[in-house]
């Protein structure tokens, strides 16, 4: 006997870009609980958690958003206290900071209906989102992301994700935030190296997808870098929409297939990250990893050099070091092509570019070129530092 | 700024019925790596998992898995070795049988296109189902149920979970499986109490959805409970796709609305199985709750006392005892509808029916009628033993 039965789940999935998410006169966290207002079972539960270090650059958050959450009392009511999740990526490798946040989340009585409300970098919403997903077999998820990879990128994400036996989100779901806020005004603290992060997942996205956005990301890298927020609050925006269109309207939003179209760069940038263990900050690995794509593209004669100099010229002006000591060592690094391989599934699958927005996916990768391309890198750095 | 997209994930749920699924001449494992054939990537990567109990009890199973992927090798090859997952509730409540399982997905080298295979109970189901969903995000999963609840019920559902804070299936997530596997001869080592167990899920979707299912298990009572394969199978059968018909046909198969239509029986049952440290098995704790809600739905007026009488009688056949002392504890017992309410979250909503084959849901329950409805089954049980 054989039954067999196809169904489909929906979702919807919405991004906000606010200048103070906080600000009594902002709409989006009055929106965000609109749902609750005719509720029989009255408002909505949220428990708020804050990355330590946004938190410490902003030791008025928790009263502001308090004071944003009374006049919603309709709507959604606060639970407290609000749970500071320590920051950076050692929350992810640490297994007691997914058992305390969970902890949390069940002695604060949220259930499937309530909210966890998220504000930080990267790695304080890859846990938190993780906690969500499983909490309950799933709570509703806010996030506030706080860092330009965040805001540009992984904040409309539909992963999350812990580090476990020495593998970056070994141990992750997937799930649809039921709202990204983008609020500007928190990346007005962060450090200039945090700042500019998140700008070589703008530049990915455009080289992908984008050739407009490429061409003004090309034209504004030095007001960018300078932290002109008129140069870059559009660009982030860009970048943040083109990457939930991708998750939204690309097909394959769970990543059931063996390619990841997005990873452009990534299966570097993942290794580099682990060796320097995670001392080398995402967005900086995924710059290096893309001028080595990048090299290795214009090497193999698949991408015009005109187009490879100019996109890794871009990046360089935007303040990325585009070179890692760590990648002399050829064989740990080209370990991290099985790693990626591993991760994914079925056949290896590296998306590179021919052309500016015109995506290529390749299955083999040929060592020696590669490894040409990354002393190519070292020279080129050296140079241009030099 | 306000961007919002809606997509659809799309899900195929397959469930197949096997006399004997490690019989070389069964097809269903060969279909179920079929698409492997032309894989680039190779044959898929199986690891293999089973329930301790179930392994006491079949200890040839192993060699028998290995006779039968051996013709597979170009679909699939086995990692070894077999893992054994301890068996019973105690491996829902370790936290370290979840980390042990997830370090050996890791050692084996499984990626999101490998499978994790498990045969066993309810409880190693749920805990492999929870490990496989969030190892890489997400490998593949092959459920071979070995219990009747597993088989009539929980083997096709897309839930999976493990107990946390006391609470059962407090962490978990939702996905689909690969594919669902009802091997019948593995039903042939349960003992009389764990065979009798899941027909009251069969009773239970039987009322809710198939008055022909129900008038067949009431006619057919005493040759199920003397485990009378002829009389058994189709009943078993006829819940699983009733089960996994509601979950791809009903609308609302990850629930996130606040009714939970299967969940008939389940409130106290859940509460019941707690406060005796799983010592009272789902199945039994199930006709045990149902019991008490047919009482209660007879008591408010809402369902005819002779079917209210049918049912009871149905489940008693079926070799049920309907009471249990703990439901003297009134105050106890009646948390569990706070719980269940705050598990589900929103409303509370209680699906009860008001005939065979029509549920009702109801947002208030009278404690009243519920606790007098409790001493009714007490004195019921005592007429019926005494």
């Amino acid at each position: 006997m054989h039954t067999e039965r196809t169904f489909s789940v929906p979702y919807r999935h919405a991004l906000r870009v606010s200048q103070d998410a906080f600000d009594p006169a902002d709409a989006s966290l009055a929106d965000a609980f609109a749902g609750h207002l005719d509720d029989p079972s009255g408002p909505a539960r949220v428990m708020v958690a804050i990355d330590s270090g946004v938190l410490d650059a902003n030791p008025d958050l928790p009263d502001r958003i308090r004071a944003r959450f009374a006049p919603l009392d309709a709507r959604a009511t606060l639970a407290e206290p609000v749970y500071a999740i320590p920051g950076g990526e050692s929350c992810k490798n640490d297994p007691g900071a997914l058992d305390d946040l969970l902890r949390a989340i069940h002695d604060a009585h949220l259930c499937r209906r309530s909210y966890l409300l998220v504000i930080g970098g990267g790695a304080a919403l890859d846990l938190a989102g993780f906690a969500a997903t499983t909490a309950h077999r799933g709570i509703r998820l806010i996030r506030i992301p706080t860092t330009t990879v965040g805001q540009g990128d992984s904040g409309v994400g539909v992963k999350n994700g812990v580090n476990r036996f020495g593998k970056k989100n070994y141990l992750g779901a997937f799930g649809v935030p039921h709202m990204v806020i983008n609020d500007l005004s928190l990346l007005a603290t962060l450090t200039d190296e945090h700042w500019v992060s998140g700008f070589s997942e703008c530049v990915k996205v455009a080289l992908l997808k984008d050739r407009a956005l490429f061409e003004r990301i090309e034209r504004d890298a030095a007001l960018i870098r300078a932290r002109d927020m008129d140069a870059s609050a559009p660009v982030i925006e860009r970048s943040a929409v083109l990457h939930l269109d991708h998750i939204a309207l690309g097909g394959d939003p769970f990543e059931l297939n063996a390619a990841r179209p997005l990873d452009f760069g990534h299966w570097a940038a993942h290794k580099l990250e682990q060796v320097t263990n995670f001392q080398l900050a995402h967005g900086h690995a995924v710059a290096i990893g893309l001028a080595l794509d990048l090299a290795y593209a214009r090497a193999i004669g698949l991408l015009d050099p005109v187009i490879a100099d100019r996109a890794t010229t871009c990046l360089a002006s935007l303040g990325f070091t585009l070179h890692h000591p760590a990648m002399a060592q050829t064989d740990a690094l080209l370990d991290g092509l099985e790693e990626f391989r591993e991760h994914l599934g079925g056949q290896l699958t590296i998306t590179l570019i021919d052309d500016i927005a015109s995506p290529v996916d390749v299955h083999e990768i040929d060592e020696r070129a590669m490894t040409e391309a990354a002393q190519a890198l070292a020279r080129a750095e050296a140079a241009r530092v030099g």
